[in-house]
């Protein structure tokens, strides 16, 4: 397990997209984070106390967490200058980046030199099987986005906190990096070779008690040509009994494909239901989660309800708004 | 390179399904095969003459290639026996299993005394991209399945084959063990990191002459809940021009997954054209490709005829009675 209290590294993130991995940690975890380290030219900014690594050594910190993921997931020189010193200064390193920690010879070096360890949570480890489609006891929700970054791990996670303070049976199932530093535990599924995808999810989200829910986490989009594979996997080895539909109404294109426009709300319920019943023929669309966060207030409710009104189904921001509504839907399936 | 001519080792291939890899050598490159080895209890034939190692060795066989394909790729204890016998009297050994012959110590012991050299045509040798969805020049043709295994590799090499003898510009583009024993490369797609499949099919079909063709081959399907992740990856790192409908007329559920029913021929055409559009809005459904093996010629002719009037499509078994009609339909594209 990974030692906390963390100070969170955001490098010189372009933007809070970029920061998905801290801020998933200050929201969801915030007595894992004393404060956070920005490089120059960073465009991310959790609120949290920007600190020195001596600040934060002295504040407690135990482990740096890479907190900022970059498209291809390289470590730059910019960064490594932090990374190293951190080491030297007794700090663990934690990383979900696909460039992984251990093939950095500098971090090795320096971590066996001071006895740091170094965290790839990217890594899968274990032998995942191959899917076999066999129908599971248990239910299992699963949120799909009409785009990538849309709020699909936010909303499995505010669904889960929801349920675990109704007294409902419910599991957080992570599968990124991002879930898994939070949770200590999932499949990393990017990581995970392509015949075994659908079967990492299988063996995530288990047989269980008729009444209990997987709330899994969503990755990538049907509709984002770039991880829709990964995606697909989610749809066809989570053999979810409830879908909850994820946007972000802002955007005008999919993010990192310029000149592809995102879905409509339909066509993501379509396709991604039409495949869904592939897998659990009794799959139904309970609600909607959008991402309010660049919406004022009264523009936020406004688009809800004509969200609502459209496609006849709850429309929440569960970051927002909390997440009841979408565990009300979710607990009449 | 991998030296030919082979011996084509079936093992215990349970049935010529689990044969496919050694029937697409046979069948594309039949001067490739001196023979095949079968254990006792093969449930597979490939009508080659049945050769012991010491035969195949003086007939001039190079390579000992794994022509059979089990669930999940294990190396048996049965099987070992064999490669290590071959390895010591000089073969070297291909494979497309998942289970790595450079994994199995006596294998790789066997190879150094002997100075044999194993061929993993599985593992990716390239450090792929990530998709960037970026509109390619040239055309690409996708062929996808109801099912695994219904004759998507067969398809794109007939349709190569005979656009090669019409002199138009075409290449079969490999994503699995046997299309690369066959051609010599390709991308192991079901062997890929996840968040790298896309990129992987960018990067094999690359910028082309305007006139040019791609035949992808076609991996699982969008309805196989196992595979249906890497089948997805086609459709969009393939930014295909145009679907071939592969289809297998008397399975009666999807291959290993008893209680799964096939999609209908109009599901899969709507499914996978809905999917392809995303990344490519001009693509077209231009054809159908019926695997009749199990059916006799009036039998296969009539279905064929029925299948062409319900889809409004040709509808032909490219191996029964050649590729012609769907290179046609590809040209007026």
């Amino acid at each position: 397990m990974i030692e906390t209290p963390y100070l969170l590294f955001l490098g010189d993130a372009p933007d809070m997209l970029a920061a998905k991995v801290a801020i998933g940690i200050r929201d969801w975890r915030p007595d894992h984070a004393v404060g956070q380290l920005s490089l120059p030219g960073c465009g991310a900014d959790l609120g949290l106390t920007e600190m020195t690594l001596a600040e934060a050594k002295a504040a407690g910190a135990k482990t740096l967490v890479i907190g900022v993921a970059n498209r291809g997931g390289v470590i730059s020189a910019a960064w490594k200058e932090v990374l190293i010193q951190a080491l030297e200064m007794g700090y663990d390193l934690a990383s979900g980046l696909h460039n992984l920690l251990r093939d950095e010879g500098d971090l090795v070096a320096a971590a066996q030199t001071h006895g740091g360890t170094l965290h790839d949570v990217r890594v899968p480890t274990v032998g995942y099987p191959i899917a076999n489609g066999v129908k599971r006891s248990g239910k299992r929700c699963l949120a799909v986005g009409t785009d990538c970054s849309v709020g699909k791990m936010y909303t499995a996670l505010a669904m889960d906190a929801e349920m675990q303070k109704r007294g409902m049976k419910s599991t957080f199932r992570a599968t990124g990096q991002t879930g898994i530093l939070i949770t200590g535990h999932g499949v990393p599924l990017d990581a995970v070779i392509a015949d075994f995808m659908a079967g990492s999810i299988e063996y995530l989200t288990p047989d269980n008690d008729p009444d209990h829910w997987d709330l899994i986490e969503g990755q990538g989009s049907l509709f984002h040509v770039s991880y829709s594979g990964v995606t697909m996997a989610l749809v066809h080895g989570g053999q979810p009994d409830a879908l909850i539909l994820c946007h972000e109404p802002t955007r005008d294109h999919m993010r990192g494909l310029p000149g592809y426009s995102l879905p409509s709300l339909e066509q993501l319920r379509d396709t991604a239901l039409g495949l869904a019943q592939v897998g659990n023929p009794d799959c139904k669309v309970v609600g909607i989660s959008v991402n309010t966060q660049h919406l004022g207030e009264d523009e936020a409710v406004a688009y809800l309800a004509e969200v609502e009104a459209q496609m006849g189904l709850p429309a929440v921001d569960p970051y927002r708004h909390g997440a009841g509504r979408l565990v009300d839907a979710l607990d009449a399936v």
